[in-house]
């Protein structure tokens, strides 16, 4: 079978996981990494016996790369994915997408104009706790959703860099809600603040409204420390629990709770082996640059609510 | 030691309850009962051995009743008050105080005028977990709270007459979160829909925001055919949870969860022998009139809000 | 329909208990209590509108008094056992059913000599979660058994009068354990010890093996300051956990955990109604002579293991 | 600093986990591997850039190698074993020490005649969570103990070669009973049996007792289709429990619950790493051949009880 060729331009915290499950998908084959910091470029090659860059203008020339994935900081994903698609890559973009909303609406331009392949990683959507509840949802096991909750709390991650905890974090529940929902929301509501950290927000709580009269919770922060990452979504006939670390669904109905036993699956590796496939077979990722445009505008408008003290609409400003 | 003398005024479900405290307690002396059902009315009043009407002008005429709690329904709440105030009885209402807002105030002035108490049942302040957890909170012990998350949903309660699930339910956590941030929310965003019921709605969502950051969630409907109560406050140094049922707190800390062991009390006992003290201690009940009415506009504000797909600003319509 | 005229010997702590279930029982008509302690006799009377006694002979004369319930100290059941049968009574006696196995054979002998029933008060029995667990062990829903743990722990009770823990608290698990498995044990193998107290053993570890493979170990005391009433059944197709104090039962099985919901329901109430259809139907009670008898000749050969550090050999000395 | 050369004996299911623990390790340096089935040994050297060899006699020749760990099937223990402490090497061996205590018997003398180390591969005592069990049991959180109750069941391992489960799993909880009550059990009484193996033993329950009072109840079985591996220690004071998987500890005290939050380590890289430490620092390891001989001499002991349904006294067994 015929392997994808691909490179990882960013490798630090998260871009070392994309390498490391590259190299071990029967899907994909690893051909280079790319780094502004040529140690951890060398060091990572080395390891994985690939090519080493510390400019991707020289990585993206190497033909047999035909895909890239972009784990640098968000503040450089436009100018990188922009390279890269320029150069006939399929694009694999960690979230966000970009800084801003105009920016990421100009990847997607180009994505189209180029005919690449776009996705997002919202690596959420690719835990199998998720899709249990997408499909327990789905086959109408809890009744009609009335609501959905979400919690991400965690001590500050060192690791990041360039966004606030509402476009690292909480943008992760937006998706999985828009995604649960098969929804767009109609407005947000949103509080954030600066509890402990200078520069960016450090804990957000949101409110999403829908058509139909549904509503999401969306509560995230890097101030608690201990480390939630949950979903609750009640219906009219039960209420669904996801733990997202372990994985584990809890479905309390009238007569009983059922708690599913599952294996553990690595979400990286479902996620990069879905987008492998996905361009192997030419069809659309599970999530698309439209995903990863309109989650990020929701994200913009919570911030926006917070500093209006107002809840803002969101029907003109998403993508069909 | 002095008795205080007490009646009840609608023994219905859970008129009966306050019917049996006030026997149980040794801080009053049950004189009397009143139901507009004369045979509900009469029964009770057989079991415990007191005087029975149908009519609360009647009852109101007995001196040796200082003071009357209004359980009827919500509809009535303001005629039964302003009848038992200007009979110059103390007072303790069942939430919510009264149907409206204007109605509410005019019991307020009046038991001012008259200089009587009046205090407003609710019973989730006399939850000893919510003493725990205001307690864990004003020690500082999760540090800055972020936000508090409230959900209180059950199957349709079969007692209910005449109010829906935001000012049945709801207004239980927007009283305690009131109470535990020890501060008003300046504005409030809700969602709230008719799902299985006609009348009233059955399931609200709503977000209350405070002046210093912190943020409420509260989720209450009629529809989920398993019983939850709980409040999950979240601080910048751990997280506690509350189940108002079982009345178990729990805190999680960086380096511990802890679970505190206590026995189950009854709110409502604890409840009454408040009132029952304060009346005869001449000071004021922890839960104020003030309390009921700011809680009751805080509703009406969600239902407003839900209706102009608005926030709307509370900080004019409170009072302080 | 016709109710079963029932008395109450002994009304401490536990006694008082069934006079208030007789009371409410639509089953049986509480005619009088008898305690040797008259201002207590006395006052329990007077709260149910019955009869008192100091002395059992005087109540036994009673002829609308069909059935007895004999809640006095274990020292002195034999001797209210023999009484009350040679009155003609149906009898109801709570566990042990007598301080040693000679007296409990005396009083199975004269039960069947006066034709009288003889239920003795293996409470957990009627535990509704220990039905379930018996049903599904009887189904065939966690395959074939293999073992059961119980774990009965809690502090000093202060009511505890006159046997040990193995005679007051293992004796309920060695009951459930015969019950649910269908089957007398061939062996029992024990220790126990006096950590805290004087007079009585205050903890004890029993082991009892089955001629078909089957175990169970039985853990009791009265050390630990932390409540424990557990039961965990091992099959080879699942795991049954019960809670005697929730009456909540736990299935784990290859594909998922099961937790189904019920009610709580009191099980002195259902065991007291068993018992008062039991005589009124003429048939035999769920809990027999012969089950009270066995379980007695199983502690006290738990006794002589402990003392003699051997395994005791049971098949010779049960009844069939 | 000195690294420890070594090199592993049998790199099937299990062995091949010691190669990559030494592998990592910065206290050891990995050698080379011996296998009987050559494909295996030869892809694993290729793996990890060492040696590899087919018969140990052969590995056992290579200088460097100073400490040999033994993962065959534990019939060939006692060879090689023999083998290795001839050559002068400082052995760990995989528990059961051995098949047979004779076998046992034979290793510890010959290790202490070629003055090497000798270490059993009793993996749960660098479980963590088994230190702070033992931690807080030695500074009497837990106040006195009174019984320990270890259940380690799950579905048939199609690794498991040529024992049964009292020597493969069981065994295990022998040991970390002996550890954390610092004493050795003067009886065991077992009942032990064959539901759908044919050659093995697939359940065993034990009991164990000890001079002071203490007892132990251990379950062990292949046939349940949930993994659980767990330990519950009870105290006068408290109750200790322990899930070896997650290694969480719970202590449930009269005032409280607590659950400390600690990091997952991996037993496997720590036994190793003490190992080396050991042989380097050349201080006796934490568990010794002796530790290793008694487990398996209580093992044979509750054979033999369950063969003639007595208890059997061990005080003349063990090895002090």
């Amino acid at each position: 079978m015929k392997k994808l060729g691909v490179a990882v331009v960013g490798v630090g915290f998260w871009g070392r996981n994309h390498v490391r499950v590259f190299s071990e998908l029967s899907e994909t084959e690893l051909i280079g990494v790319c780094d502004v910091d040529s140690e951890r470029a060398k060091n990572i090659a080395q390891e994985y016996d690939v090519e080493w860059y510390t400019d991707s203008t020289e990585l993206l020339k190497h033909e047999e790369i035909e895909a890239v994935s972009i784990c640098t900081w968000t503040t450089t994903h436009a100018t990188e994915a922009t390279r890269a698609l320029k150069q006939g890559k399929h694009l694999f973009v960690e979230k966000p997408i970009a800084s801003t909303v105009s920016q990421a609406r100009e990847i997607l331009d180009l994505a189209h104009r180029e005919d690449r392949h776009l996705a997002v990683g919202f690596i959420e959507r690719f835990n199998p706790g998720v899709r249990r509840v997408k499909d327990a949802i789905d086959q109408n096991r809890i009744g009609s959703v009335v609501s959905g909750t979400a919690t991400r709390v965690s001590k500050w991650p060192e690791r990041v860099g360039d966004v606030g905890v509402v476009k690292d974090a909480a943008i992760h529940d937006v998706d999985i809600i828009r995604y649960i929902f098969s929804d767009n929301p109609i407005a947000v509501y949103a509080k954030l603040g600066t509890l402990r950290h200078k520069r960016y927000e450090d804990y957000a709580q949101m409110m999403l409204t829908f058509q139909d009269g549904k509503t999401a919770f969306i509560e995230a922060n890097w101030l608690t420390p201990y480390k939630i990452r949950r979903l609750v979504v009640t219906g009219s006939q039960g209420i669904l629990s996801l733990d997202y670390i372990t994985q584990e669904i809890k479905i309390d109905k009238a007569q009983q709770t059922r708690i599913p036993r599952h294996e553990w699956e690595e979400p990286l590796k479902l996620e990069l082996q879905h987008f492998a496939n996905s361009v192997l077979a030419n069809k659309e990722p599970l999530v698309t640059g439209i995903d990863g445009l309109n989650a990020l505008i929701i994200c913009e408008a919570a911030v926006e609510s917070a500093q209006k003290c107002e809840a803002i609409p969101l029907e003109q400003k998403l993508e069909k």
